[in-house]
């Protein structure tokens, strides 16, 4: 029995354990510390009212014989994927069919799954600095992998290369870790790029939420011609703090068509095959965040972590440090003061501020002298962070 | 942008579309048929009340700020890792090791998933008659796929012929859809076979619940030297009824060596790429499965099934059908009457009995000739499905 040898070509990451280490070192060394964390990527505020309301009804149906749900279909329920495609018609007026839409346990499994029906013989762009998953999902397959520039001077928001082939592009946006989102006109760039190669876009769109400016791209399906080349990934993960409740969804049109094949019809007999659907609860859970009550309350937790944004951009603002990211993402990505490596920023604001964020070299090598704070915290916390980093380098 | 076009060399199955579209002609014909469906593997009894009650605690704690979970570890919570490594010790006597047991959501995501992590050039050995999930998820890697018989002879479990070479052999017992369940010095069989061809058992215990004889296997860990051979799937599926809520687990020994390298490392690194982690609140309800009244609860509905079992095989024995399956398991497979074929027999159960079961031609060449009922259904209409069979066939 041979192993799938791709797998030794791996790298470890060891970022969150070496941020772990180097902060458990500096508690030990100085008990008294106060240390505030800005680095995690996981929300903090509890699911909304309606939300549990939805987890307990469907905890007493499914304890009831009348009532209970065995095998659910494995793409999700209607009631479901009607609630997503309502919310994709009143926020981005675009209308897809009930089978475009397929219910997953969230973002990161159907980003990995999805390669199961792409040829492993493709080329794949994916942008530098990047979420490691992208990366490591094709180096399991040994698919090519190449790599397009994000820095300061493109706002990390890189345009394609005409004189580049590739056949599957990864676009995040709003970007995790930079937090920089494409306008209309970036997108189109990529979408008629991507369909004069006959390319295929994967669109993770977990960070959609936190759009609050006009003209910036919520759905890549508010492009035209996205419908053709591109498939999107989305998750109740940040949109209603589901991390450990565990939903998603992934858009897969009708009219995408490659080697003259439908891949919705592939993604149907992959999930069919190797998926039973989500918890049914679960996806109760998810259809009360479309309730009336349910946006309300989901509105007031992102405008929760929004101010927290504000608070840490303010902050950059006075101190006049360049950053990307803060007004429409979780996420603010700024330069290190005075030419800092990542990780000498991350000493330094851990020693002399107790407060631990994320060195953006981490996320490759364009995120050399880079560092990512997030908005995920709590609010006192959040300000007194912001304080400390004002009185450090101001 | 190419596809994998593996998956233009799978077959649909439309076994169960068949029965639902002959079943449905039927009672349009006949509008006052009072029709019986023994054809489903689905349970039909809601959740206990210790599950229920679990999901509720946990959905409160999910709505309150210090007792809110986001990410979890991939692999699952050591509360629910530690609750099965109990089951096992209680149950089989095996001891496993918290890192050796990953949470899923479900037995069927990891039968599939489990394929990443091994190489597409290996020779897989599957039973016939067989669960298509097996077949399916190999086509869709182009594996080389050889198949070993079962039949009456054999009482559909199949024993190693050791001028064959195979490098990974599914085995499931009790079997889908036989119902036939490996003795110790069966599956012992097997463990010396994949030894001596340095093979990967894939071990599918999901029914293992239902095993009442001494002797029989539960957990493939019983045999010696299977922790160097044999990766092992459960699910509460069948345990507890979790066929909408969604759990299951997968043993990967630390002392399974392949090509040099740990299998539980492969599998680590694949799950904490791609996927996130179970539920909490699900998590929780299985917990709950395992606690003093969870146990007594869940065996009161696996005896509700247990007797519907042992009244359809009261009405074969009456009749003098030969049959596997019905004691250690949900599922009976019979031999069909007058050596009709098993579309045939259907026909005649649903034409004159009005009961719907499943041909086993739909499992494999095989499966010719016989047919499987399952014991998953309401019990008075259980004993009035029995009554109308012996009737029909007496």
């Amino acid at each position: 029995m041979k192993i799938n040898g791709n797998y030794l070509n791996l790298k470890e990451s060891y970022l969150f354990s070496d941020i772990a280490k180097k902060t458990a070192a500096y508690k030990t060394a100085h008990p008294e510390a106060d240390i505030i964390r800005l680095g995690i990527g996981d929300v903090t505020l509890p699911l909304c009212q309606a939300v549990v309301d939805a987890l307990h009804t469907a905890a007493d149906e499914m304890g009831k014989k009348e009532t209970f749900r065995g095998y659910g279909p494995e793409q999700g329920y209607d009631f479901l994927k009607d609630a997503i495609r309502d919310y994709y018609k009143s926020e981005d007026a675009v209308s897809l069919e009930a089978d475009e839409v397929f219910i997953s346990d969230g973002a990161k499994s159907d980003l990995g799954n999805i390669l199961d029906i792409l040829s492993r013989d493709n080329t794949v762009l994916v942008p530098d600095p990047v979420y490691p998953v992208y990366v490591d999902t094709n180096i399991m397959d040994d698919r090519r992998i190449i790599y397009m520039s994000g820095n300061a001077e493109n706002g990390f928001l890189p345009l394609p290369d005409t004189s580049v082939d590739a056949d599957i592009i990864y676009i995040c946006s709003p970007n995790n870790p930079t937090g920089a989102a494409y306008d209309k006109a970036g997108l189109k760039k990529w979408v008629d790029y991507a369909r004069a190669k006959n390319a295929l876009i994967l669109f993770d769109a977990a960070y959609e939420s936190f759009i609050t400016t006009p003209g910036l791209v919520r759905s890549i399906y508010e492009i035209e011609g996205a419908r053709e080349c591109a498939i999107e990934f989305c998750s109740f993960s940040k949109i209603a703090g589901f991390t450990g409740t565990r939903c998603g969804w992934t858009v897969v049109p009708e009219s995408l068509v490659y080697d003259g094949v439908k891949l919705n019809r592939l993604w149907l007999r992959r999930q069919t095959t190797k998926f039973n659907g989500v918890s049914y609860p679960v996806q109760r859970a998810a259809a009360a965040v479309f309730t009336p009550e349910g946006r309300a309350q989901i509105k007031e937790n992102l405008d929760y972590y929004r101010h927290n944004a504000k608070t840490i951009t303010d902050a950059l603002d006075k101190l006049g440090i360049w950053y990307t990211g803060g007004i429409n993402s979780p996420y603010i990505w700024l330069e290190c003061p005075n030419d800092m490596k990542s990780w000498d920023f991350f000493d330094l604001l851990l020693t002399k501020a107790n407060v631990v964020g994320t060195p953006g070299a981490g996320f490759g090598a364009n995120g050399e002298g880079f560092f990512r704070l997030t908005a995920f915290g709590d609010r006192d916390r959040t300000a007194e962070a912001a304080e400390r980093i004002v009185k450090l380098l101001g």
